[in-house]
């Protein structure tokens, strides 16, 4: 049994008179590739499986569609309408009575309020619920990346920018989003996982003082790899070859995964990463070598100064 | 310093009026990489690295391509020639003296001589030696895959196969190729490791019946993946639509890199593999369920028997 309705995506194919279907699955819900296959076969459809890892929609499997005539992909909203791709959001129903552990953390009465595409159809119940409480709650349209009112990134904090609020409310699991929000915005931010009603202020020197030194570490290196993304919503060509033109030590690399079994092999004393941002940060410590975002290396080059310091982000132009 | 001389390499790419160029290595090469790089970039190249895993001719970097004029394949031998490809072999000499330590595992006065594409430019001076010690040594083309004369690889056993001779030696590193020779022809093989000089009679029986094993564990599997690879020359479409009508529980999975961390976040039970026909013998260890290759799950399906087992190849047709 698949945890993934099917019966109205299979109308909808059907209704578009397609037979040939890839499906694509982020790593959390890759379990449900199976029976969710299995109903598609049932009701007649040929299916093929992306057996690829993908962590967003800005890793589209052109090579699964290439063996169909369309992919669904699951999970994820658009950062990028392509024809043959249908997106499929994977809801979470969360209680917003949660949101009430972040209160006594709040400073003021006023919040920008910021979730992750999972959590976004509840955006309007949950500032409706904060407001209910007594707070302004202003909410926000992200760019083209990250579409929905009050949806954030890994790679794109501008619902969370646009607020122009001081103080912002993200409900989500994890640091990372909240951190970024941070440093994007400048704001102090509250971080509420939704599940377990966890509640916490959000700090981020700790972050920037780990990449300080993982800049430190990369200052003499001999050999520096520019990587470029292969991935459908990650390839930053025009960003790299502008990189690699500032140090004569340094080539672009293409990589499709970006793992630490990889930059071991090649054995570059350093790396830049212009793929997905939140690897640089997040990865580090699996990585045998620095690998800073594109700011970090203008820091060490010489052509960004350290109050310069900005989180990587994947913006629309 | 590159170990690989890229001079003429450099004299070949100006003739034909070249300035991007992209480099791929296999993973016993990678390291050179930055050196050839850099080398070509002082040539006034503009280089790009491929930092995707690469493990034979059958994994060109399309998307490496894709930001270069030409691509320049470093260690193998063609198994398809494809316009802009350069494949660069990358020779190892070694000392053909280090054969006698063979002889005296050898019981006739005949037998056909194989190696690997980084020792087949000495085939006949190690067919010389041989016959220089009494003994008639038969060396065979192989075919498109493997096109050099005397040399196998891992999922090609034809030159091997065309000796006809009862006796094989092989010259190389591992026991992966010559256990792969012995199922393919039913001939007695020799293996001779020509740096260490250790020469040993290669034995398939724990091979098969390791694979027995795997293939029972697979009899009662719910779901099961039929692995189609979408590296250059490794994808048989053909093959894998024909698998997967043998079973209601079957479905095709795409995949870039046969990884066990991608194989457990699917979760199927069992899957058959169409990639590189290595993996599932070399790889099981490494996997959190049965990997079969075709002719087994042929087997388990029972539509083959038992006495037909065959090792998998890409054979040109």
């Amino acid at each position: 049994m698949s945890l993934i309705p099917t019966d109205d995506l299979i109308v909808r194919l059907r209704s578009r008179g397609l037979s040939r279907v890839a499906l694509q699955f982020p790593a959390g819900l890759k379990r449900e590739a199976w029976p969710v296959a299995s109903a598609l076969r049932e009701a007649g459809f040929e299916v093929v499986i992306s057996g690829d890892p993908c962590y967003g929609a800005c890793d589209l499997d052109r090579d699964a569609l290439a063996l169909a005539e369309v992919l669904v992909h699951f999970g994820h909203a658009p950062v990028e309408e392509r024809e043959n791709v249908i997106y499929e959001t994977v809801r979470s129903v969360i209680d917003v009575g949660a949101l009430a552990a972040a209160l006594p953390l709040l400073s003021g009465r006023s919040l920008g309020l910021v979730t992750t595409v999972q959590h976004v159809h509840q955006i309007d119940e949950m500032a409706a619920f904060l407001e209910e409480q007594g707070f302004r709650v202003s909410v926000a349209p992200g760019d083209g990346r990250a579409p929905l009112c009050g949806q954030v990134l890994g790679c794109n904090f501008q619902a969370a920018r646009s607020t122009g609020a001081e103080e912002i409310l993200y409900v989500g699991t994890g640091l990372f989003h909240p951190i970024g929000v941070q440093l994007a915005t400048k704001a102090r931010v509250i971080a509420l996982d939704p599940y377990t009603g966890a509640a916490e202020e959000v700090d981020a020197s700790r972050l920037i003082r780990r990449r300080f030194a993982v800049m430190e570490k990369a200052r003499d290196a001999e050999s520096i790899g520019i990587i470029v993304s292969t991935k459908s919503g990650q390839q930053r060509l025009d960003l790299a070859r502008r990189l690699v033109l500032l140090s004569e030590r340094a080539v672009l690399v293409t990589m499709r995964e970006v793992c630490p079994d990889e930059l071991l092999n090649l054995g570059f004393d350093c790396y830049v990463n212009t793929a997905c941002p939140r690897l640089a940060y997040d990865d580090q410590v699996r990585f045998p070598a620095p690998v800073l975002s594109p700011a970090e290396f203008e820091i060490i080059c010489g052509i960004r100064s350290f109050d310069d310091y900005i989180i990587d982000e994947f913006l629309s132009a």
